[in-house]
């Protein structure tokens, strides 16, 4: 059976313009990976509340899990909610639950728990609520919708926290074959692997160092054995034509 | 008015899995915003051809420029040109200028050109080259779509050729006023600046020391006059809180 698939939505102008750099794709990729759950996309859109629409319904349609992080705190151009709100149609409400944690975070401190920041509570009708063990304020799940923090460390935490949630499947099986040979040399052979053993796929990754080059080849795959049979195809093919290929 | 906007589609499977890490979108997005171009989206998608044919076409059809990056390779996962032709209707040719400049690139070193090797000249009809000073194998700009390599130095050398050839529009002017204090506090200075100052932009990025805490605003506009008078009204405005409020 075909593993879960999912996108990832990054909201943030301060990624457009290059100030901040990107981060939670990579994250979130990976843990994805580990989970059995296949990242078909995962996109950067501006602080814009009809995009945030936009491609929230159109992700949310197509992939078993969206996963959004940023624009969920408490000033004018975190309008996230309001937009994932209105592509599910629904109103926001002041969650109680959310107001009572902030209530409680921000008790003993100097900061009082008023006005803007008491957006931070609201959360789209009907959402569940995500753990945010950082500073409270949580992030929520709507349909198959996960809005997270877009400050790494709080988005780490978070995914952390609804990973048990998610739906895995089969963790694919990846092995890398490394050839002492460009990829060049060897894409006849990488080609007819990946025609013979498909659905397992097969990458190429050429490096140069001073001196030396080569290619690692990774075949992936969700049956293990198949992935395996490519792998040592592929390497027994290369050591055919003259050239070193490792299986690691 | 209006800068020209673009969008970036970064073409990779080792990027969904987690295995790489793109470096691709906040390099361009740097890039774009000193040339005066609004990037306004960025995509990673999957090595599939359809996936690829979908997000050209409507990528290109929105935006004044999209950037590519990926597949473009000589093994038989880099399928980007075919999609790219698939996209605009044009039939891949080899291109006799990419096949000299290939030929060489590869005259004298112990690599034969021959076979997969080839597949590095095709290009679709109509399409203008792109220089690659590191390794040879062109990209090619078609329509508005240009196409370059997935390695990052080899698509910074492409992009810092093709640049001069981008219409580029006003730098945006870009005024941080450091606050000395969270960003719920100030919140509602902010919304009020960023109505009255429209179409200034204001974002906020609080940050944590041990001890210690701020949030930086940051005021983007292409009227460097207006710009100035919005972080000037934001400080002062500040100020007359009791808090530290300096522009940087």
């Amino acid at each position: 059976m075909a593993n879960p698939t999912a996108a990832i939505l990054v909201i943030g102008d301060e990624i457009l313009s290059g100030r901040t750099k990107d981060k939670n794709i990579g994250w979130i990729a990976e843990k994805l990976t580990e989970l059995g759950i296949s990242l078909k996309q995962a996109r950067v859109i501006s602080d814009e509340t009809q995009e945030i629409i936009d491609h929230v319904r159109s992700l949310s349609a197509r992939y078993d899990y969206v996963f959004t992080s940023g624009g969920i705190g408490p000033t004018h151009d975190d309008i996230t909610t309001v937009s994932v709100a209105a592509a599910f149609d629904v109103p926001v409400i002041q969650h109680p639950e959310a107001f009572k944690l902030l209530v409680d975070h921000y008790e003993g401190t100097d900061i009082e728990f008023v006005g803007a920041r008491q957006k931070m509570a609201d959360i789209p009708d009907g959402a569940a609520l995500i753990d945010n063990p950082v500073s409270a304020a949580p992030g929520y799940i709507i349909k198959n919708v996960h809005v997270m923090a877009g400050v790494p460390s709080i988005m780490q935490a978070m995914f952390e926290g609804l990973a048990p949630s998610l739906t895995g499947g089969t963790q694919p099986t990846r092995i890398t074959v490394q050839c002492a040979i460009g990829e060049g040399t060897i894409a006849d052979i990488m080609e007819a692997v990946s025609a013979e053993f498909a659905p397992v796929t097969v990458g190429s990754y050429p490096w140069f160092k001073p001196g030396q080059f080569g290619t690692a080849v990774v075949l992936t795959g969700l049956e293990k054995d198949d992935v395996q049979r490519a792998s040592d195809a592929l390497a027994e093919r290369v050591r055919a034509l003259g050239y070193g290929a490792e299986i690691q």
